[in-house]
């Protein structure tokens, strides 16, 4: 078995990033992935850079795998076409506005009459339902809605988006999953679903320490840099040259710090006695850190602090990061259509994860051979 | 049905924050998740705040109607119940350091010798190979050697954490996708299979432009603020209050927003005619429109271009997103024993979505009924 979804048909209609990134999970694990693609220049990120010989990263790296059909769902021929495909199909993604599904004729009430047993995905910027299910979304007003900017950086700096898609990316892993639940679903009732995931509900799902912090007070909690909530010293700190990471997750880890910064009297520093003080007093506890911490730089820190099993960890830039020998030990660097690009973070015992993938199909390169395979038998 | 997962019975493990966020969700897709604590004041989470009547919310929040036993799992007699447990289960999962259930004599290999249908989940800071297995990690640590905090912020600010537990929510979330992929194979194979997930590699499936730069370029990409790295205007601006997001995601909208904003001189500029031309003249563009913005404040400007369908977003924070209606009408702000909470961000049409949920266990709540439930029949 290639994976868990072997055997698995998925016509895929979605585009740009959330959509296609939830799919691509389902086509590492196994399944089948049609990508109907619009005529013209077909899914927008193949106009999105960087490229590598012509090719745009953006939209190798969430649909290698997948195979690529020009579909006009407004004419009568490929309207047939998909149609047939929806029958054999067992999951139908879509990341289109709530509306336009339905206005093509093509809603899950209309597909499922066809097919019961389909599983209907759709993701979208605020969902099927509500007031704003019909407001235009993309990642950065899904952020900007759900409070996750105003959550990120220091009290007094103006608000900063996450540096990664994290609404677009959240969106399309909670619909990963809930087309995996209900594939298993179906295993015991026959019946396929309708599935209804929005950019902002999930990041409101992806929120946890703000949250809480409005529930128990009713107000929307002051930003706190890097450092921990709840834990102290829990940040990043300026060493001689750069920030390093330290993570004091318990008292002893504390006791243990102290000593190998030099800093012992601090243990006898009422103000610093329990985690809750150390967080009470997290302000001056950093700044008495970072003037020791500014004696060395970091690498020489770190090897003092890690020789103790202190968790403290250097602050690395996505290149530093992906060169780290951990990095290709769990094959998370792989080679797709000579395309190098981020490996499956889901790694399991029963089924295989390749190095070597397929690459991102070129725009209709499946489409005679799909026009055949689902054509009417007349 | 409860959800798609009724009648999956999950031995849980699992402490803190990545685990238990990850089987939540098997648990409010209808899982019964039986979660075992240590000894003592059980998972640490029970001791952070903020708390509402005593509960601590941190544990509340990401334990919601799953069953409390306290169990030492080098006791005999515990030991005996605990495999009792596991044979009838389908799914066990924990996220302890890689090697202790293997010192515990619980290893995958060990377990699946009584049940060989048992899915066994495990998530770690680094994962269960590769030089860094054993490394300790806290969420900042996964964070800082992804390069994620370097992917987050203005070029010349120091790096900043997200704003949230990223690394661990995303290998939650992770390890939740591959539990419900790996039950789905189940039905085909009849087998269970070993999942290791790591906080590590899940950070690094979303680092998305970041990541596509590095491929590109074999360098790190320079930060860049709150700005969509191959669009613009796409940003944040300032207005003569606060700050207004604004997404060109294509030249009709820009055509509109620079009407809108009683720009059309722009239209004529040559630095401006394409999108390629304005992402790499985006930061003369973002100072002439924000020249304009700072003329009126946030409100006016929703209203004059909302009015125009152009893509725009106040900022918010964390207390005025949840008071959007929209929040409610996606019931995304739930009651569960007594405590308001995040909803369940997967609908689905074939299965409920309460908005009013069991609460957390107390510590051994289910204590006795469990021991009586699963003891040995002698």
């Amino acid at each position: 078995m290639k994976g868990p979804f072997d055997g698995v048909l998925v016509i895929d209609l979605t585009h740009v990033l959330n959509g296609p990134f939830g799919t691509q999970n389902l086509c590492d694990l196994g399944a089948r992935v049609i990508k109907i693609e619009k005529p013209g220049h077909g899914d927008d990120t193949r106009t999105y850079g960087p490229y590598i010989d012509g090719k745009s990263l953006y939209y190798s790296f969430i649909n290698r795998g997948k195979e690529s059909i020009v579909l006009d769902l407004k004419n009568n021929d490929d309207r047939e076409l998909f149609f047939n495909m929806v029958k054999k199909a067992d999951v139908l993604t879509e990341n289109f506005k709530p509306t336009t599904m339905k206005k093509l004729g093509l809603s899950y009430e209309t597909l499922a009459k066809i097919n019961p047993r389909l599983i209907y995905a759709s993701s979208s910027g605020f969902g099927h339902t509500g007031p704003m299910s019909q407001s235009a979304a993309y990642d950065t007003i899904a952020q900007a809605m759900s409070g996750i900017m105003l959550e990120t950086g220091s009290p007094n700096d103006p608000p900063i988006r996450v540096g990664t898609s994290i609404s677009d990316l959240c969106a399309g892993i909670y619909m990963f999953s809930a087309i995996a639940s209900a594939l298993y679903a179906r295993e015991k009732t026959g019946l396929g679903t309708f599935i209804d995931i929005a950019m902002f509900d999930s990041t409101l799902a992806f929120l946890e320490h703000g949250f809480m912090a409005y529930v128990a007070t009713g107000k929307a909690p002051e930003r706190i840099g890097s450092r921990h909530p709840y834990m102290a010293p829990f940040d990043i700190y300026r060493t001689k040259d750069k920030h390093i990471s330290i993570c004091c997750g318990n008292d002893d880890i504390f006791v243990k710090l102290c000593h190998a910064l030099g800093l012992a009297d601090l243990l006898e520093d009422e103000r610093f006695k329990t985690n809750n003080d150390r967080v009470a007093n997290q302000a001056v506890l950093k700044a008495m850190m970072e003037e020791k911490l500014q004696e060395k730089k970091q690498d020489d820190w770190l090897n003092i602090l890690l020789n103790v099993d202190i968790p403290v960890a250097p602050i690395l830039d996505i290149a530093q990061a992906l060169n780290l020998p951990q990095v290709a030990a769990r094959n998370m660097l792989i080679n797709a259509g000579g395309v190098k690009m981020p490996g499956n973070p889901i790694k399991m015992s029963a089924y295989p994860d390749p190095t070597i993938r397929d690459g991102a199909p070129e725009l209709n390169q499946h489409g005679d051979q799909l026009r055949q395979e689902f054509k009417s038998k007349a």
